[in-house]
């Protein structure tokens, strides 16, 4: 069932999810037209090869020309200096939402907005370690939370009617829609999201430098735990140097509860306290069996990628 | 090609790996017959419902009874115990192995067995985040690492020969050996699988401590990087307990190593300095490449966990 929501969706910034939401877009039938726009003339060339849009032009102006809907997909440390350059051209009363990784930061730059804009925040939690134009597809978002942060200082009927739209926008490519503060929000994805980043960039850029271990070493027995952390590791520099930036305060705050967490534990092993160390680890296995309940997580084991890369024991018919 | 080894194996400790082995070991042919124990009776009628093995007996001296081979696949806190109840019966001149995850410890505690038995520790990285005796599966191994830690004060033929043996029972099973100190052993895997392990129990932990965040936003937003870190969450809390007590000293080497970068990053994030975040992500990004090329990860996005649990995008066929 299609359901044409907007005239023309601009899509700006073709990454891993500006991408994936012009394939999404498509698929679902969500706009009767697509435009994106990209800084790089490299990403715009990509992306008019894979034929991601309708028209990808070569300024963001003829972009969002009568445009009812205007994404901003780029790094949040780009956001402002986007969102900026739409007041120009923007359409009377179009609505522009983001996908950004930190909500609070991006609703302030929103201020620049021309008061006739109706601007959304939303972020989908939602990703692969890929980036780039290529790198998308149209069922990222399926089964995922889109986060919407709406400004609370606005409450009159257009804007509470364009929040409802882009509810239905979301929910049209699959994912599930949670409303909320822009400050919780990035509290809460400081502790599901950047904190994970932070220590999987700083475990594997530390791996590197312990000398009585050599780099082949790591590579080799990365099955041993190490490889799942290399995988949110190889995420988008840019984006993710942004998100710490912009997210500074939530991010020192979790990681100062995590870092007194980490002494305790240094301490329990220092001192060979058996039952902190049992209880922590008990008290953490049992929040995955919620994951994977609440549909976020498959349940096979490895994550499945065993049963991909190894497919069959043709000596056995065993499962693998 | 089947390539009987030994005339009889017997397993001790029926877990993941336990199971694994039996499993492994039948699948390939690599044993005339296989007996396995395990100090609980509960896993001992699970695993006979299973057929795990030839013969489940109820005591360890009957296991063990006329077997060439013994493989100790007990938490590393329990192997020092059981190799000293080896001794009574265990034949004469039999080979002893083991697969726990610290090597130095298990070596010393090897000092106990009677001299004419060979002892030659071993350690296979591989393992999921499942555990019991219904976890195993016979492929387990393959493509995966054996470390094999021989005591380097044996340097006579029986024992030389012993070492060759073990190393064709392990890539029988279709797994890689490397032959190596233990100490070095213990030291690489506290940076390739110690470690990891320690920041995702105490991440997860952590999380459930963020009082502005609820444990059901955390299950939500999972998919934002947190749920990777959940999966060796969720590994046996025995088993990683005896770990840490066990290689505290490498541990808590590598921990220091870990918390001076944590350190700097933290700093960085504070003071803005843009650089020297993207400059650790930079180095970070490149080393799952050569994982990927050594054949330890698979290269699809998201562990290929979506391709398993959406499957297709039924609007479309794009991939997914």
């Amino acid at each position: 069932m299609e359901k044409q929501l907007f005239t023309k969706i601009t899509v700006i910034g073709i990454g891993l999810i500006g991408s994936s939401l012009l394939h999404a877009i498509r698929a679902n039938g969500l706009a009767a037209q697509t435009a994106a726009f990209d800084l790089s003339s490299d990403v715009r060339a990509e992306a008019g090869m894979l034929g991601l849009a309708d028209e990808i032009p070569e300024t963001l102006d003829a972009a969002i020309h009568d445009a009812d809907l205007i994404i901003v997909a780029t790094p949040v440390g780009a956001a402002s200096k986007v969102l900026a350059a739409l007041n120009d051209t923007a359409k009377q009363g179009a609505m522009i939402t983001d996908v950004g990784s930190v909500k609070e930061s991006v609703l302030k730059a929103g201020d620049v907005l021309r008061d006739d804009l109706l601007f959304v925040p939303a972020h989908p939690v939602a990703g692969t370690e890929h980036s780039g134009p290529s790198a998308g597809f149209s069922s990222l978002f399926k089964d995922r939370y889109f986060i919407i942060t709406p400004d609370d200082q606005c409450a009159d009927e257009l804007y509470l009617a364009a929040v409802d739209k882009l509810k239905l926008l979301w929910q049209g490519m699959g994912a599930m829609v949670a409303i909320m503060d822009a400050k919780h929000h990035d509290v809460a994805l400081a502790v599901t999201s950047h904190l994970p980043h932070l220590l999987a960039f700083t475990l594997v850029r530390a791996a590197a430098d312990v000398q009585e271990v050599s780099q082949s070493e790591v590579v080799k027995y990365a099955a041993g735990g190490f490889r799942d952390f290399s995988r949110i590791a190889a995420s988008d520099p840019i984006m993710w140097r942004d998100v710490f930036l912009h997210n500074k305060d939530a991010v020192l705050e979790v990681l100062g509860r995590f870092s007194e967490e980490l002494m305790m534990m240094q301490r329990a092993i220092r001192w060979g306290d058996a039952e902190t160390i049992e209880k922590t680890i008990l008290q953490a296995r049992t929040i995955r069996k919620e994951i994977i309940e609440a549909g976020q997580e498959t349940d096979l084991p490895n994550f499945g990628r065993d049963a991909v890369t190894d497919k069959t024991d043709p000596s056995t018919g065993d499962k693998v």
